[in-house]
């Protein structure tokens, strides 16, 4: 497998693509990213990313001196020339030098990524969740902290759950790399205030318009012993059917038919894709 | 003014030294360091320094592969080889490469680093903070988590103040960089929980137990209008009085007698450091 990276310019492999050691990302931990996957070999709602993109990195004061069209043209070429069997792209923008003037000058890295391989049986028997009392600082910038997600794998992996899920005293929000809805008495709910904004959160609620009622709101904890359906949706995963939290199975202990039709609307609209 | 780098095993110039893209620092954020200075050449408390480092690797399961001798040669050899007017190093533990299995090649980085100079006329005025809410994630761990810190730089502009004072509902806490302590009825005050473990911080609770009640414990944020003084401590600048906090004086609005006198305990102190 040999994978291309752009860096400020110029293509290199990604073993050789490299920042400063006085670079703000790892003197402050002060940089932002995006990460976009394709489907039939076209991005997928790159544009989205784009914005993301430009959102947490305005959010940062991190400027990005290349046009939307040159990082698309970028992520095509680096796929391209690039041999994966999952093709994804992660482009990053960093603080820079710390000892120059504040972010003068930025790195722009955009490389290519294997997407990690998702095991079907998860769709059809969902994943269990943990929650976990945490409010990710900035939800709405994705920042490369993740500081906390990393250091609770050894959590998941003592009560054997696929991820955990944060709440705080303002209800429940996410898991630290994928969007969390629930389905209540017909009604698909998904926490509307300190979570990333997600890509695949908002193709779901862009598919659910319509044909159900969707309340974007606070989602309190307590309310999770009575949904009927819950799932998780990240761009790598799509949408994940959740069968048990804490231990407790969520309905009926499988994936419900709300998520199950969701999860169909969806394949249709990848299926598609071009673009 | 050239300064050396020990990176994995070897000596190269500062701006020779860097990290790969798929580094865990750049990928996730996912990195510890800490910061040490000398005083006539010798290095300050570089044992607690190391200490700090270790139990910082160790809350985020990052192995140090290289022993506490071999670093302090390590840093010695950076500051001897570095041309620096004011000597300090910086040892950074990285996640590594995030392909390999977790964190097995952890990256190690010494880098010698020109200390910012301070304005001496601080010690004289004192500076002026302004509170802000806000807890950092994992406050006894030294990551390389600053986005925050950065963040704010321009708030601090925008209200002319040096520091920004964290506090929640559980009480002030510390600046982004800086301890912080208060005196009242002439008990010096400082904040036990959420904080780093600052190593000046613990050579002025050094300095001032048997001369002076302290108290470590919360401190509310509406206890900070009745302090008679108050103070910042960090590695860099040693003690620095606190003349305003939110626009208004803190006591007479000028370095008070028990942070002159702790001041010229902690110069005493370091005068004849000899490591």
């Amino acid at each position: 497998m040999s994978v291309i990276c752009w860096i400020n310019g110029d293509f290199v492999p990604l073993e050789d693509a490299s920042i400063g050691v006085s670079d703000f990302a790892l003197q402050r931990g002060y940089a932002v990213f995006d990460f976009a996957r394709t489907y039939n070999g076209h991005l997928f709602r790159f544009g989205d990313h784009l914005a993301r993109l430009r959102q947490s990195a305005d959010a940062l004061y991190l400027p990005i001196s290349v046009s939307d069209a040159e990082l698309t043209g970028i992520a095509c070429r680096v796929i391209q020339e690039s041999s994966m069997e999952r093709p994804a792209v992660r482009i990053f923008v960093t603080g820079g030098d710390c000892n120059d003037a504040l972010f003068e000058n930025s790195n722009i890295i955009v490389t290519g990524e294997e997407r990690a391989a998702v095991d079907p049986v998860l769709y059809e028997t969902g994943v269990s969740l943990l929650t976990h009392e945490f409010q990710r600082e900035l939800p709405a910038v994705k920042s490369i902290n993740y500081l906390n997600a990393v250091r609770l794998e050894p959590l998941k992996r003592e009560h054997n759950v696929f991820d955990v899920l944060y709440f705080s005293a303002a209800g429940v929000t996410e898991c630290p790399r994928n969007n969390f809805f629930v389905v209540r008495d017909g009604v698909l709910i998904t926490p509307a205030e300190n979570v990333l904004p997600g890509i695949t959160r908002s193709v779901v609620l862009q598919l659910a318009t319509g044909s159900m009622p969707v309340e974007e709101r606070m989602l309190h904890r307590e309310e999770l012993p009575d949904v009927d359906e819950a799932f998780i949706t990240s761009t790598s995963k799509r949408i994940v059917p959740v069968s048990q939290i804490d231990r407790q199975p969520v309905g009926a202990g499988r994936p419900g038919p709300v998520t199950q039709s969701l999860m169909r609307l969806f394949d249709e609209y990848v299926h598609e894709w071009k673009g």
